[in-house]
């Protein structure tokens, strides 16, 4: 199943179709193509080029380590995300290596990575649904995530599947349309709360 | 000038090309193409679909908004950013609308839609440096940002210029080769510090 974009204004088709799916196809995911998602979120930007992110990564044909997994996300995730081929955890160091001072934007450049790995995906015919509601300490335990160190999200990754299968309240999600603000609510000029004039049409 | 990501494995044309660099050619930004790029940023996934993000834009056609927006970056990147046609400022909501309560995600989101943005950049030709160093307190004054939420990053924005016309220190870093952490560093598999099976070549 595809779901592009509705756009306003044209954008380039790997944005377009980037979607986060719940219903992922069984079909294991080639090790060629997680590499080269890896590879991808590797060469995202980040603050003094700190690269903060670290990704744990766990794939079905490993029950243990999938089931470690399982364990640091929310009920709500589990039920559609345990039947996704690979899972991975991203994780942020929230110091800066070299002076151990905080890195504002560690989360920030995480979220970078993320989403040059999902674009990566988008473009190999993969899908990725990101996921905020985990539980950061359970995946301390069990990964051993050390103290200056978050776990920020997990990305259940694989070939679409069909919506058919999901729960009723899950397939109706993953059928309605997608949504966003639009851009004069969140583009603004010289002053908070006033829109942009490039969005007005005589600019 | 272009300066592709000597990769380990293949990633996509857009995200091989995406570069920060410093010099900027002083030719205008078309509308069009700004607009294409906020529209990337409004694709982006976000947390419950909250899309935190807000983008303030400057244009060098509006010298007096364009001042403001370069008194908020620190010296260092006002010494090559003022030469760039287009600066903006990403400010993340710190709070969920709906519920008021601390998102934990915003600066990540915020990351996801200004990767958004530059990869979109990237297609149409363009080039975007973002930046870290900011005056966070300094842009919240000038531009009147509410106390819920926090300027996250600035961004450089043009079409790729001339190295030359750089500093002789800041021409050394634009000419030097781009490096990242090798994949073993930062892809863990069941256990922090364990790499990943993946990037074993008999897995």
């Amino acid at each position: 199943m595809e779901k592009h974009a509705e756009t306003q204004y044209p954008v380039n088709d790997l944005l377009r179709r980037r979607w986060s799916p719940r219903a992922f196809a069984a079909r294991p995911v080639e090790r060629e193509k997680l590499l080269s998602l890896l590879e991808a979120a590797r060469w995202a930007p980040s603050s003094n080029n700190e690269q903060p992110w670290v990704f744990l990564v766990a794939t079905a044909d490993n029950p243990e380590g999938f089931q470690r997994m399982l364990s640091s996300l929310v009920d709500a995730n589990v039920a559609w995300a345990q039947h996704a081929p690979v899972l991975m955890l991203s994780v942020a160091r929230r110091n800066f290596e070299r002076s151990g001072k905080p890195n504002r934007h560690a989360f920030y450049d995480v979220g970078q990575a993320a989403t040059n790995l999902s674009i990566e995906a988008t473009a190999l015919g993969l899908a990725v649904h990101q996921m905020a509601g985990i539980h950061p300490d359970k995946a301390r335990e069990v990964f051993g995530i050390p103290d200056d160190c978050d776990a920020v999200t997990a990305l259940a990754i694989g070939y679409p599947g069909d919506p058919g299968l999901l729960p009723e309240e899950l397939r109706k999600r993953e059928l309605a349309p997608r949504t966003r603000k639009p851009l004069e609510s969140f583009v603004f000029d010289g002053r908070w709360g006033e829109a942009s004039p490039l969005l007005s049409k005589k600019s």
